[in-house]
């Protein structure tokens, strides 16, 4: 009461900052994140100026606006390898994970992305990628998981989930789900399977099966 | 050799042609089937007059730009129909459908949008659509096929397959065959699968429910 402005100040910063992360999620989802700044300061509604304060660098921004769900992500692939039936967890890693991506297509950008210098979200991407090919490797020895799944096919069916496109999220999401019901049971080990198409990626494969 | 002009003309006239549905096929691929026509004659090199003379209208312009893969799209769904093992048809349309659309992601987005007017696309797709329902009924018949499987699985995997990238159009055909792979073993009948979430256009789904 006896200080209404710095409140207010502080409050509008907070907007501010808020303004400018929806914006920016917004945005990176709809066209990358090679988004200019300028075009994201537009639609937040603030000078360019206010953003750089806030926001120094393009990698400061995409760090703090993907943070939620880059922590959301790490949880979900340490509840999965806690789990004592590693397919069980490999299932729940795969279900959790497409949900998250269908809800925010701007983080599979920036998950998939090599975005320079966004170090968060790199070390991020390491941690899940690595957790889930121990998961991935219990699970297989469990006989449950196909044994020639390669880490890769987790990438590809990441990126055939954003392709999924709906006119409301709800409905986005809801596809991404039975669509998760798919990868799993085309990831189940099974006697009827046939060969699979090679991956197109051979050189990561390789390295995943040198590193044990 | 009496009448070199004509001739000349008649061959500019053709390298436009080509020109304009080359840059319209690259720009529909990244920008969607809005790209503003201008932008198409730009990246053509050739005068926007030029564009409405030979394509007076965006539709007929999209019809002609895909009209060798709508051609493509229809003979797949009819030797996948003459095959005596609907299963194995089905695999072959599901795994030559997803490298089409590999091979040209401009051709699924004209497939997939109801773009107004693009009566030839429009048809295409009911074709491919009716064509594929009257495969899957037979193939769930022979007990090949998942029973729960919806005509709109098959689009839900025409969209995930869009969302496929790689930096060269042949590494993307090769994620994309691995990709129908999986999918094929997805969809295949098997004692071991759990339960799919619903499909997320459960309208659609009952329609065809309903339509035997």
């Amino acid at each position: 009461m006896t200080d209404p402005l710095p409140h207010t100040l502080r409050s509008d910063a907070m907007d501010n900052r808020e303004r400018i992360l929806d914006a920016a999620r917004a945005l990176f989802s709809t066209q990358g994140l090679n988004v200019p700044m300028r075009e994201i300061a537009r639609r937040a509604g603030v000078g360019p100026a206010t953003l750089y304060r806030r926001f120094p660098t393009k990698q400061m921004l995409v760090t703090e606006a993907f943070a939620d769900q880059m922590r959301a992500c790490r949880a979900i692939v340490d509840e999965g390898c806690v789990d004592p039936d590693p397919w069980r967890g490999l299932c729940l890693v795969i279900e959790k994970i497409c949900e998250l991506h269908a809800r925010d297509r701007g983080f599979t950008e920036a998950f998939m992305s090599a975005f320079p210098g966004v170090t968060d979200i790199a070390a991020g991407r390491e941690y899940t990628l690595k957790s889930v090919a121990g998961l991935a490797h219990r699970a297989k020895e469990a006989g449950r998981l196909r044994p020639d799944f390669v880490l890769d096919d987790l990438i590809l069916m990441l990126m055939a989930n954003k392709g999924i496109h709906a006119t409301t999220t709800t409905t986005r999401v809801m596809a991404s789900r039975r669509f998760a019901g798919f990868v799993i049971q085309a990831f189940q080990a099974s006697d009827q399977h046939s060969p699979l198409p090679p991956t197109a990626w051979p050189a990561s494969a390789e390295a995943e099966e040198g590193g044990g």
